[in-house]
């Protein structure tokens, strides 16, 4: 690998969100066979329709719902996989209120029927993205009532696999996804 | 199974349309814990939203964007599992035309990392469903430039899987999904 990963870190996000990162890694792992992966599209109430002649419908009034499940899922080597993907500018946490409690439920649905499910959190100001186990996740969210609304940066670091910027795919998550499903396989 | 089982088939879908069927089915799998399969929302092209004071952005001119995909997915017994609904009111075969060359590529990707996907085809006049395994829709799309233009009835019958009428859920769907997973097992 001679890619020069110093740049990239440095060029590799400038503007771009997570998402569009994500979205880009997911083009290059469709377009090389590698997986299936899409972002879900924004669910959207529609109210109002009008269907001018000769041209395609127009939505005139439409209000967006509350997704009731994850931002992407697809399917990888045999695994279903679904994830979040949520950015903060924290340096020291990740605050739980970034969730809402059906996406946890959805995870945790997921996870019964053994799919993969984790979250690619990024803390924008570290430059930083990790691929956070669901387990982590749901240990602080079942907790939050009584203890921290937060999860500290530390414990991300030490139980969550660290995906450093590449050329092609930008976010490669996927080899954090082989080593979360190798740990999930171990007795 | 008490189930008065001709009425079910007599009444279970007067004025329902499939995808409303296998939605209802699928709440019933979800809460029942069997599987996670959603419908995927229709995807959008927001053209403008406003944000009105005090209350809810309002999409005030968007667009239906073609699907990309098929129209559900989720995860089952640890499989992905990605499939579209399709009614016709033909009696004698199911036209061609009712797919994307996307939708049929889709399913082609997400097979060759080992997804389970199929077509949903309800004969809207036999009143009858058929789970039908995507090889038999492969291998009539891949010949319908030399050959027919749809796929015959006799065999659709022959070669999918026949799905009754029930209470809950009203499309049992996921017997046909274990008989096809059954299947691919085998040598
Ligand atoms: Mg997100
Ligand atoms: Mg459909």
């Amino acid at each position: 690998n001679t890619a020069p990963a110093h740049d990239n870190i440095i060029y590799g996000n400038r503007g771009m969100s997570l998402e569009q990162e994500i979205n880009l890694s997911n083009k290059y792992y469709l377009e090389s066979g590698i997986a299936v992966i899409h972002k879900k599209p924004i669910p959207i109430q529609i109210v109002d329709v009008c269907y001018p002649k000769r041209s395609a419908a127009v939505i005139k009034e439409a209000y967006f719902k509350q997704a009731s499940t994850t931002d992407y899922n697809g399917v990888y080597r045999g695994h279903y996989i679904d994830f979040e993907a949520k950015e903060t500018c924290n340096r020291s946490s990740f605050p739980l209120n970034n969730f809402h409690d059906h996406q946890i439920k959805h995870m945790k649905a997921c996870e019964k029927q053994q799919g993969i499910c984790f979250t690619i959190v990024k803390f924008v100001v570290r430059q930083e993205i990790y691929l956070m186990p669901s387990h982590l996740l749901f240990h602080y969210w079942d907790g939050r009532e009584k203890g921290r609304k937060s999860i500290p940066y530390e414990q991300i670091k030490q139980e969550s696999y660290l995906i450093n910027y590449h050329i092609n795919p930008r976010i490669p998550y996927l080899k954090g996804v082989d080593q979360l499903i190798n740990k999930l396989k171990m007795p």
